[in-house]
């Protein structure tokens, strides 16, 4: 299924399994990317830059095809040696980066002198603007649905995909609130040229979390996830249990960064990763979770969803528009 | 274009003017109907049952296309002879009702003893389900993009949408968030059998209001809405103006609806409506007003749409799926 997308990474499905702190691993993206979508690895998931080259070098031994490495910038607060992380991805041969944070324009020289392609993860038109204008090749636009960090702006996908690619001439992936074959086909009527997915890749055979919490994801339904953070001006959008409750709680109560972290630090949502229960920590997961009704194979669900997509444009929409 | 949802109904395009107070006039009903979409008369923007008898025979002089007439329950404080306003609906030889506010079940018999359709909006999967299980033909859900009343669980159209239409055997039709063809082709990809506008119609030659307003929402980004009423469990999409940042600052303080009722009377929004002054009310606006560059006639606004959804559908869908 061809894209502008797919033409400029090189992959079969307009399909990309964004970065995910923790369950970014070469197992999951070489999973999807062998599925002819692309996988990436989250390089912050790797204490060290050594660490983060030899994860790289376990992908490609993994998979042949394109794979990306997501760094994300600027939202941890122990400072981080990017230049280091930076000379590893660039000089594995590493060929897609996927940028999320604060602008990526300090590092887009070192990118582009080795032909890397950037995708940069956005919330605003604003921003995305912003990232073509500094030379990123595409923009995945986060829409209020997703999981993690979707902005201070609130806007559906719905008006916020469409308002993105109308306003950009590089292709934009449409990311947050898409799980299947339908939002597949919507993203692209919207002007997207592919899909980026988190929550739908947690529920699969290859990710690196327990069964226990995939099953979770597959039960829940459209309102069973919660906002928090909104008052530190960094809103993040997890699973609804009873730590996201006592975060809001505090929140509410006036409690500062300091009285929440204890609540919601890496260690505790990892806990809940390795354990399954979903009450070790807070669990970041998006809305499409809804959505979400099965743990199948990277491969089955990715060919499902094309296969789904395809089925409905040729033949419900090609029937309503005859 | 013909989907369920136009069969069932009798119209030629499966799109709605949904019921907007103030707005949904005989004139803009009848544009709207005679363009071969559904337009909705509503019930409460007159003063008395008489004046609705009227309006309906008024719409019914001005096309011999089938259009509706909108009742909304429990929204208003003074209390209202509802069984007056149906007795009319029905006298009238009015063929499809759209319900909103409260459960329609208590009027379901009258409704279905004279033959009428009935569209009811609803704002989450499970009023939806509880709404088809009573008797209603058709449900229009209003994703959290919408202008007016989204509801309390901030559900994008993009997850809502499929997540209500997997769940119904009725037709569902996708509102809030949508102003154009690739909304229309979006929606049909997630499952709808037709699509709801409000916003994009206020910016329409036949919309009753000043053009002053109409320009307002072609010159509105996807940020320019407000959420108000939260903290009453009466959430309500506004525009953004400094009427509903007073609003909002009224909340944040404590306030309660007593102390912000002044600022958001209808008369105010009438005002705004009648003189151009964005800043002379609470004007209901949504998210969509960022998709909507101009103000046609209701027939250019419908015919386009129609075509640039088969176009999307036939060329840039059908390429991609190939």
């Amino acid at each position: 299924m061809n894209t502008r997308l797919t033409e400029l990474l090189g992959i079969e499905v307009p399909i990309i399994c964004g970065g995910m702190m923790r369950v970014g691993t070469a197992e999951l993206a070489a999973a999807v990317s062998n599925a002819g979508a692309l996988g990436i690895l989250t390089a912050l998931s790797q204490p060290t830059p050594e660490r983060l080259k030899a994860e790289i070098q376990k992908c490609q031994a993994l998979t042949d095809k394109p794979f990306g490495v997501n760094i994300t910038v600027g939202v941890v607060t122990t400072p981080l040696d990017y230049s280091a992380l930076i000379d590893v991805i660039v000089k594995s041969g590493v060929r897609i980066v996927e940028t999320a944070g604060r602008s990526p324009e300090p590092f887009m020289p070192y990118f582009k002198a080795a032909g890397i392609k950037v995708i940069h993860k956005a919330v605003t038109v604003r921003h995305a603007m912003a990232a073509e204008r500094i030379g990123v090749d595409v923009i995945s636009i986060d829409g209020f649905e997703c999981a993690g960090h979707p902005g201070e702006q609130d806007v559906g996908g719905l008006v916020l995909f469409p308002a993105t690619a109308q306003s950009l001439r590089i292709p934009v992936v449409a990311s947050g609130g898409i799980a299947d074959g339908r939002g597949l086909a919507a993203a692209l009527a919207l002007g997207c040229e592919g899909v980026n997915m988190g929550t739908r890749f947690l529920a699969t055979q290859e990710a690196p979390i327990h069964a226990g919490i995939k099953q979770k994801i597959v039960e829940m339904d459209e309102n069973q996830t919660q906002l928090i953070f909104r008052k530190f001006r960094n809103t993040a959008r997890v699973y609804k249990n009873s730590v996201a409750e006592k975060v809001a709680e505090i929140e509410a109560a006036g409690g500062d960064f300091k009285d929440v972290h204890t609540y919601v630090s890496g260690e505790k949502q990892e806990e809940a990763w390795s354990t399954g229960n979903i009450e070790a920590g807070m669990v970041t997961a998006g809305m499409s979770g809804a959505l979400v009704k099965d743990v199948p194979s990277c491969q089955e669900l990715i060919d499902r969803i094309v296969s789904d997509a395809r089925s409905i444009i040729k033949g419900r929409l090609a029937a309503i528009a005859a």
